[in-house]
């Protein structure tokens, strides 16, 4: 907020023009406008992502089934692109913006900037569903909160593992499943491919997520997310589920922050590999027909 | 009715030049369009997104089920931006209304002309579905037309909370779901960001309130619109559901006209704060590439 | 089919020059060119959609629910507006193609081909479904083809009412259902208003039916369609369900022809009145900016 | 993989002028080219398709219905679409690559190659699928690797008949379901029609295969594609299920091999007998203003 403060301020005390239709107060300082962004575009996608979990697990089979999760996630970070889109690129997720950042798509010295935003945004958006959910929470667990057995309700905000899953399998599965999410990302924004662009791209990129919690989700529960997983499991630990969050499913805790870094890289490079880099060069002139996306070039210009 | 009649002839009076491929009656009168056309789109959005609660409520399971009102409502909002669209800017919805008088992008005189056209599309839209579903209901309650219990048949109209939510938790819940809505409206509509533009933007203003169903729905049937909530409550009360419409939950029926409102304006204020008011100046060039919503202009200079 | 070949000699021996990219036979017959599209489009939305319904019949609950029949039929229709869209409109409906005459959009002269058209795509439609599903139906009803009952299957082909619907019920529900359809088109059309352009207009058609189906569909399985339900009626009366098909429900057959085309003009009527006719004239430039759609003035002007 | 090296080598090789923002390696070899991007896409649409029904057979209800089979095997085809769609033209079905042949639209020489590459990728989609639910198989079924039975698991990699199904009957269901894909393809992109341009071609692509696995997919499981059947049924025998899945269903196997080629050509035909061929042909003028979609032309020109 401080940071908010004081942006606002350099930006007045910059701005030299006046533009009447722009609104009077505006951050001229980059890294608070991407980062205020990258923020209200996780949390806005951790409330509504988060609240279909709670939605489901609470209302027991009344209030929709595992595939409103499936698919109102997807339309959660289909609203989190519109939101944060072309000013932070509405990574949302700490994987994405590590493999951004190793494929030179993001500067690495906003990696900690983006990390910080979704996290804070992850941690508020858990905070928030708990507000909403408090009563629905409290009468189906009868004020007992725990993470395992008939009536575990930590699964609201953080992911665990199925019974039957090693530590091992669900390595593999964070792997594959982030592996899926970039290189489909990768593609989704190739310029010479055949990308989603313009208002298509947030819904295509929600569909992303759909598809991958249809069909890499009951493993355990498709976190697919470093940011969206530890805020939300850090804020269950304080709020009443206790150190439990951390010690069930083996140690589950580190698997959802280890693995999708590697696997994203994994995936994002299978693209680069059998695809991105044999695209012929191109003429100039179709070149320009293809307008690179903005949102890109703010990230990668930093 | 008389109004458009005076239109009409004012509209004939006025008219200069004909125009070969227009129509011959026309309303020059700006509000007569606006409001008609506003009535509209409420009217037709909740026809088809009651018909949808009926058909689940009467269909015990044989018809869908609640993710069906989820999507049902959903696409009868879109269908209600493509009816509205570019004539009253489809709010359907209060506090949509009320939220771009505060931000400008209305003016307030013009809010009860929308307000009446709302109110009255969606006591004419639960009049309709009455119609149609008026054996359905009968048949599945055994004509005991009840607000609360097994065969309770009011939640077909208006919003009623779930048995454990105190009025204060339902009031967060309608606050935090509004917020939802308007942040998110507030975004696609932003020419400077990741808009949803064109045809793409009935749908997409449809899916999130698809969404906001799965993610903040149980707690008391997303309203998150009090003209949507009044208007059909009224018309239970008089169609033989009695005053237990009002006292029911104790005495709900204030929170969807109240909260939303002001998780409207909440929603729309965090997106103006973290993202909209920090847009660098854009020069003419780009400004010019990115057409305006006519339906905002509309909107805004009456 | 001997249309078919006579107006492929009649295209062939009016052609003039040739050209090297279009293929060498074609219909330069106006009248079977639109009636083999309509055909088509009817044939593969009946194929698609009937298919839905006999899976779900058939399945007993392990291949879809009634919400995989709503989704189904309306991205059936959405696949038959791209199949005969821009040749014949795609209407796949009596009741659309006799709206569209009464404002002007269709010649009358036209009316009659386009329903034997439809008639003979929902025929071969009903046909080719029951060919896939013959094993099934006869698995699941035990080769006891009945039109009421728990094993019925005639519901598969045309529609039938819920038990506790009446004929003037039923009449109400149809005309109302068809009205919505009409109503919603209309706006999807007006190229004045907000309407659904280029590749987002099948889908969005098709979105229109899946509502529909979720929100005024259980009285009596939303038929809003004289064609789609008189010939697969029919074909169930030969094929071995007997004149049940034609008894069943209080002699309900007559309702799905009489009522949509009334309910029909009832919807687009009420669009032209309350918004399409109070378009303001708009000037000429932004006129030309927004091009009309191909598809309507092939139907127009013949 | 040593055919990527020996293109990687040709492409460098052959390279004359650099162009600064184009990555350092890419094949000029065409035929490594679309043969890398048709691997790909296959892989990507066999892992998150397969996972679909790998999830629902293991949750046995609790992580999604058949309906998410659908939808997720959809997605799974628009991703594909994304990733290979400009390279290889996506087709991920040998019976669309054998169907785009006869019609002129690939050339006969290139076929080889998408057929190994699509059985390459439903191969190792069926490998990556293995591992990432080996413990939730293993889990589900305890152990026993069966192709029948109530915990058979040889259908989430391969396609098997309903019980009641006959070959014959098998066959006729899925020349059907082939010819509805190819019809569907075939409008879709279709110029001179209302085709599925641009960004919405991928999912529009995808909701077909939605479409036919709702309507025709009871029956046999909607393989409609002979590689993508085959390839993981030579997995299963390998991995443990043993000969029986070439068994099983009265030797059930060769029928998605053959009967999807027949009814892919049969579905093209349709199109292009009843509406293709009898587009009038259209002034230069307009010809251009439609672009050919850039994929095609590469699929043809080879």
């Amino acid at each position: 907020m401080k940071d908010l403060v004081r942006s606002v301020e350099q930006g007045v005390s910059h701005r030299r023009r006046v533009d009447i239709t722009r609104p009077k107060v505006w951050l001229k300082n980059e890294l608070s406008r991407v980062g205020l962004a990258e923020f209200l575009c996780t949390y806005v996608m951790m409330v509504l992502g988060l609240g279909c979990v709670a939605q489901v697990v609470t209302g027991q089979g009344a209030f929709g089934h595992y595939i409103s999760i499936n698919i109102g996630f997807g339309l959660a970070v289909a609203m989190g692109v519109h939101i944060g889109g072309n000013v932070s690129g509405a990574h949302m997720n700490g994987a994405v913006s590590f493999t951004m950042c190793v494929f030179g798509r993001l500067a690495w010295k906003r990696l900690p900037l983006y990390i910080f935003a979704q996290l804070f945004g992850s941690f508020l958006g858990a905070v928030t569903v708990y507000a909403v959910y408090y009563e629905a929470v409290n009468d189906y667990c009868g004020g007992n909160l725990t993470v395992t057995g008939a009536k575990a309700t930590a699964g609201i905000f953080a992911t665990y593992p199925a019974p039957y899953l090693s530590l091992m399998g669900g390595f593999v599965d964070q792997v594959i499943g982030t592996a899926m999410l970039l290189l489909c990302l990768m593609a989704l924004s190739d310029q010479k491919n055949k990308p989603a662009v313009g208002s298509s791209e947030p819904l295509t990129v929600g569909l992303v997520v759909v598809l991958i919690g249809m069909s890499l989700g009951s493993n355990s529960g498709y976190a697919i997310n470093p940011t969206r997983d530890i805020a939300p499991r850090v804020f269950t630990a304080i709020a009443g589920w206790g150190l439990d969050v951390f010690r069930s499913g083996n140690g589950w805790w580190w698997v959802p922050l280890v693995a999708p870094p590697i696997g994203g890289v994994l995936g994002a490079g299978l693209y680069k590999a059998f695809v991105e880099l044999h695209h012929p060069p191109i003429s100039g002139q179709q070149e320009n027909s293809i307008p690179l996306k903005k949102g890109e070039n703010i990230c990668t210009n930093v």
